[in-house]
């Protein structure tokens, strides 16, 4: 498949950064990963001084038909239901992208359902359903091969579109019942380690429904063999259109030197389709926070990304992407707002 | 000393609280951190809704006469400097607070040096100073057992004059060349640790000031001989005046039901005081980070707080609380704004 050339770090930029940061009235390196990400966000930007104002927290939404083997503690009626309350703003990635001052879009990739969207903000909600749910994974492949592509093409437009109307950041971030299930069995195939270090509770099921998930995710890779070499196929085996969705916008965001957060479990999966696509969209990604689901870890460190947060989170939505760019923002800011030595007449080391 | 008596949290307000966090819109728990530091705002306001809305970050500043054995890698004149720095918003802490939403407030309880605050802000800039810098604890206690006490006092007052301005939280920080010298001389004798297990690089000096710094503190706690049964006459031998301020100032919030958010270590030293002083004090603290500098970790520890982030940071300021309270703020937000499962019409468990 055909992605965007995704350009290299503009080291100039960087340099630049990182001198003015030597600089300013704190003890060079006390701010620590705050410093770093300034820099890395020059890099990404190619601004030695990059302001993050139009910031961007894209959910993006679907079934799976794996949800009829009992995967979930929540039935899949639920995706719909938190759809509806996304676009009445009660959700949790509403209330912390409101706070972080972030624009949300929503994404409706594939809901199994008919959604009325009568006078809904089209500015807020974009229906690009791809299908109804994937099937069942654990009885055939999750979509076919073409509807992989098409969800991540789908993702790339996405961001083509919204970085139209101002885009300095994106945050990914998801939501689908079912689709931790999905995620763990992409990252067991791509990363090559085992299902059970990879798979936690999701939703909160119990012991005998966190073995059926196990169970589960074995019997979808077992009868449909993802080829690992090719995360398309992968994708389309066990995957799902949020998932492919995701994966498409972080590429497209990277070649258009946009930084990218990721979220949990299903964000870090999708991050790892689009690395195994093109392994330079990796100094485009920041890694909001380390989530409790254990696959995220294992997805973050195969990748090489270290989180900025550990708040014990694992909601999905984007919602640790949106404290994530609360904290790129600062960065940032730091950068461009405080006083150098010399501008504020602060004596140097001795 | 004679210090006002803090209330226990407000059990029923955190259950109210408690209870509302469990039927909102997510999966049980999967906000972690989020939820418990809700619950907690809810224990300490009495208030099950608390809200964060005016927040204030204080920075008190105070010259060290121990800076002339060569502890720190800058000279004592920068604490003088950074204040001017502070007033016209070109240092870190600015910026943070800028970036958070948070009304900054100076407090000079010590600074070596005239200052001149012709035209400024008295809103911002509040002048304290109870001397001209402590006496070189090196060579005799740091100050007076009474002005120990009086520097407490002063912290409190500037929360009675603060929190009539309105205060929903509040960030402790500090600045004060020489001060993560007193600050691990405090730590070592409260804790029992020892020297070299709290001690680290402050400014950035180098391995012979290093060694330096660890002798010299050594040798402050040899000849003053603090006793670590009374706070008071720690802070007298080995402390700081802006070390009293915040101490009292953290006794003050509680007692008055406000949130206190701990910075780096100068401020953990502080708190650390402030707890020996009246155990109930801990329960209105929260520590927004943990610090590089190793002394913070066994100080957090010693009181039982466990810091929300861990971004490598050690400049003080008051710059990591400015981060921590933004992440209360949320938890808040995420209390008050969600909708509960009843509220949007989502299903729940099955």
């Amino acid at each position: 498949m055909k992605t965007k050339k995704i350009p290299a770090l503009d080291v100039h930029a960087m340099e630049i950064a990182k001198e003015r940061q030597d600089n300013l009235t704190k003890v060079k390196g006390s701010l620590g990963i705050l410093e770093d990400l300034s820099i890395k966000i020059a890099g990404i930007t190619g601004n030695p001084s990059p302001e993050i104002k139009d910031k961007v927290i894209i959910t993006m939404v679907g079934d799976h038909g794996v949800t009829e083997e009992g995967v979930s503690a929540y039935p899949s009626e639920v995706t719909a239901q938190m759809v509806y309350n996304f676009l009445n703003g009660g959700a949790a990635i509403n209330v912390l992208a409101r706070h972080v001052g972030a624009r949300h879009v929503l994404v409706d990739m594939g809901v199994a359902a008919n959604m009325d969207f009568t006078n809904t903000n089209t500015r807020v909600f974009v229906d690009k359903k791809i299908a109804y749910g994937t099937a069942n994974m654990a009885k055939e492949p999750a979509m076919a091969y073409e509807d992989a592509k098409r969800s991540i093409e789908t993702g790339m437009e996405i961001i083509e579109h919204e970085a139209d109307r101002g885009m300095d950041i994106v945050g990914m971030g998801d939501m689908g019942i079912g689709n931790t299930t999905a995620s763990s069995a992409i990252v067991a195939v791509l990363t090559g380690e085992s299902i059970g270090k990879v798979t936690g509770r999701g939703t909160g099921i119990d012991e005998v429904g966190f073995e059926r998930k196990v169970r589960e995710i074995g019997e979808a890779i077992r009868i449909n063999k993802p080829n690992k070499k090719d995360p398309i196929d992968v994708l389309a085996k066990v995957g799902g259109f949020e998932i492919g969705g995701m994966a498409g916008a972080m590429l497209e965001a990277a070649s258009r030197r946009i930084p990218v957060v990721i979220d949990g479990l299903i964000s870090g999966a999708a991050a790892l389709i689009a690395y195994e696509l093109d392994h330079a969209v990796k100094d485009y990604m920041i890694a909001a926070h380390r989530s409790v689901e254990i696959g995220h870890a294992v997805t973050l460190d195969y990748i090489g990304l270290n989180p900025l947060l550990a708040l014990g989170m694992r909601l999905g939505e984007g919602t640790g992407a949106a404290l994530g760019i609360s904290i790129v923002e600062a960065a940032c800011k730091i950068l461009n707002e405080m006083a150098t030595f010399d501008e504020a007449g602060v004596s140097k080391k001795i």
